[in-house]
């Protein structure tokens, strides 16, 4: 049963995709059964770096989408618009689609989920997360037993990349990130990757599936490392940890009415050197996911790239083709039947927690004067508010100056943030030249 | 739409799948669909961890297979028989069936999976390999876009923390295995585990699900750990490696007629310290996929005990009601039609490839008299066969003796166990003390 594919988007990634349905030997035999059917390009002259019939280029997306010898829609052009047109089109026409758009799902998912549920079709994301890793599947299809405690993710290769080298060199933000640009390991405008914001799109994708129900993306607290320091990949090195960035999405609570309460954050963390994720290096990504009663799984591998990224898009495609074979023959009336797992239809409401209800532990350093007395009234603004102290470093600063790191247990955010208030208008204070998450 | 589960073992497995039947809050709302109906024990009288109704209990498992009210057989008592008949009897009256019995479907799985294709029904094993690590179902329903180039695997619990401990302490493989047979982590009789049985049943299945065909179980080169030395894992180690044992299947060829040629062993193995499954300690397990285009993916988590098990249980019965909520009021005829990706439909022939088309990277160890011209000796053994060396490492030996420890780059296998057999017929080599792999 041939399965005709529609690929909006020729980049590396659609390139990948058809380079996967041209070459099917070796592979599931499902592969073979999907016939690439047309391509929407932008510019119909560039040269392409396969073989593709010219025959089924175009320059109409639309067209690609309506046409009747397209049964499924594969979405990789990227960014809003027209994506997300395009998929809402597809789903109005009952055709399933597979994205690998993490901006799009993270923004309109809810918009898009729905549509797909009313009209009974599939809109698969796995490649929207995580490059190649099965992580979307997973979660879907095999932790569902689980109450999900927590997820947290390094799923942004680019700042992986830049943390790992800062680390691994005790280099500098800004010169790792220029050679970064230079190896195509960062964009010209880095500023979705190195701000958090590609981290965030995929927290709350991977939120939305690991909790049940969507949150607003726009809401999610997000820090990145852009405003990172040398000096504080080196005294957390020191004190036994790596920085990472790290994408968590924590269940705090229930509220009354039955929706979960969610802590999710983007945030340069210390992760333990003996963490499995303190051990993920370069342009990889690795999800934990923790749950009773499965315990901790990690899911670890390549996070973008047009061939892991094509696999995970490929994979979603044979999965359509594996449901759509099971239910061949089916006579039954109406809206087509989905597999609630396989469709991750929402199935409780979701927000995130107050700042009051979230707790964390915290890497603070301050610039100080450097005299007698001072560590004792920094102390004494966390014991105000209550906040127990794991550690209190005092680093060798210049001319006069202290530097003094202060690890927190858990506490709650909004003490948190009242104690650093205290601090900071602490005459001894100079600054408070960093406040970064642990682990 | 309820589902009528009848359970075949109250252990600690068959407890923690109970357990969460009997708390829905929390986990995805399939679950809450799910009703325990019967429950097969040996013994009706020994106390039970969970509060269970005993009128579910019965000691006659063929009833529970039989009873109308169960709609799904969870199989996880364990052993060769009455497992088998019973997941047969089960598949004959059209009833799905989850196990967790590697040693059933690494030996039995062709017999199986044929009987549950004919009749139609699924047959899902998540919880045989790797404990609560979704490993099975991203195998089938993931990588499918991909050529496996390899799988390899820590899927030994026990024998990883005996290694671990080995490795961190220094101490002897006896002294290890009874603190560990103490401690609850290693069984009266440790052989399925130490010898390497069990990690050969797991890279069975693996390979099968990998590769799309069934190799012979009983025809796996498999050695384990159990005449390991420490001192092998010192050596190791000051040369930059971790030892584990490797369970591995890895695609070497297609023959003419398209059968997939693998060479799948299990063998201590030496894992340089910067690989991914170095870092991977104590009881966990982790399972490396190398396919093309994916590249490297890694699942990583607890192997064995009752909450990640049951974890990976229950995941797969939420499979089986969700698919089954896809094909609601359909009306087809004749036997029910599967999802091929699901089912895990064998694809393509597969079997095990001939000594000489593998390859392997190998560490001995010799004990030779301490005499000059011996490392010349060996290397033109080495030579003779055309085996190209990495390093010959001397270390010290006791009374009179030298330990000569040599590093192989990859070498087909009949040439190595050539050169191997020069070597020991040397009068200056006392013994090949040791012979392991590496990566």
């Amino acid at each position: 049963m041939t399965i005709g594919i529609g690929l909006l988007g020729l980049g590396t990634v659609g390139a990948g995709v058809a380079g996967i349905l041209a070459t099917p030997e070796g592979r599931h035999p499902l592969v073979a059964e999907l016939a690439l059917r047309r391509v929407a390009v932008r510019d119909l002259s560039r040269p392409r770096p396969l073989d593709l019939d010219p025959a089924l280029l175009t320059t109409d997306a639309e067209a690609v989408v309506d046409d009747p010898a397209v049964d499924l829609v594969v979405e990789v052009m990227g960014g809003l618009e027209p994506a997300r047109s395009l998929i809402l089109r597809a789903i109005a026409a009952g055709k399933p689609v597979v994205t690998a758009n993490k901006a799009v799902i993270a923004r309109y998912g809810d918009e898009i989920a729905a549509a797909a549920a009313a009209r009974g079709v599939y809109v698969l994301i796995e490649a929207a997360v995580g490059g190649g890793i099965p992580i979307i599947e997973p979660l879907k299809q095999s932790l569902g037993s689980n109450r999900i405690q927590r997820v947290s993710g390094i799923i942004n290769g680019t700042t992986n990349y830049i943390l790992s080298r800062m680390a691994s060199e005790g280099a500098a933000y800004g010169d790792v990130l220029a050679d970064a640009q230079r190896l195509g390991y960062a964009e010209a405008d880095p500023a979705a990757d190195v701000e958090g914001g590609d981290a965030a799109d995929k927290i709350a994708i991977l939120a939305g599936l690991a909790y049940g129900g969507a949150i607003e993306r726009a809401q999610i607290p997000t820090e990145g490392i852009h405003r990172l320091e040398a000096r504080d990949v080196d005294y957390a090195d020191q004190l036994g940890f790596a920085v990472k960035l790290l994408a968590v999405a924590q269940h705090v609570g229930t509220a009354t009415d039955g929706t979960a309460e969610l802590d999710v954050s983007v945030n340069p963390t210390l992760v333990p050197r003996d963490h499995p994720l303190a051990g993920v290096h370069g342009v990889n990504n690795a999800i934990l996911v923790e749950g009773d009663p499965v315990g901790r799984v990690m899911f670890y591998g390549p996070g973008a790239g047009a061939g892991p990224t094509a696999s995970a898009v490929v994979a979603d495609i044979l999965n359509i083709a594996g449901i759509r074979a099971a239910t061949a023959g089916s006579s039954a009336e109406g809206t087509p039947q989905l597999d609630p797992l396989l469709a991750a239809s929402r199935w409780r409401p979701c927000r995130l927690a107050a700042a009051g209800a979230t707790v964390k532990r915290n890497y603070v350093r301050l610039q100080t004067s450097d005299e007698a007395g001072v560590i004792g009234k920094i102390g004494s603004c966390f014991g105000a508010e209550a906040i127990s102290i794991r550690s209190i470093v005092q680093f060798e600063g210049q001319e006069g100056q202290a530097e003094i790191v202060v690890l927190t247990h858990e506490v709650p955010e909004d003490r948190f943030r009242a104690a650093l208030a205290a601090i900071a208008a602490l005459k001894e204070v100079k600054a408070i030249a960093a406040s970064l998450r642990t682990l």
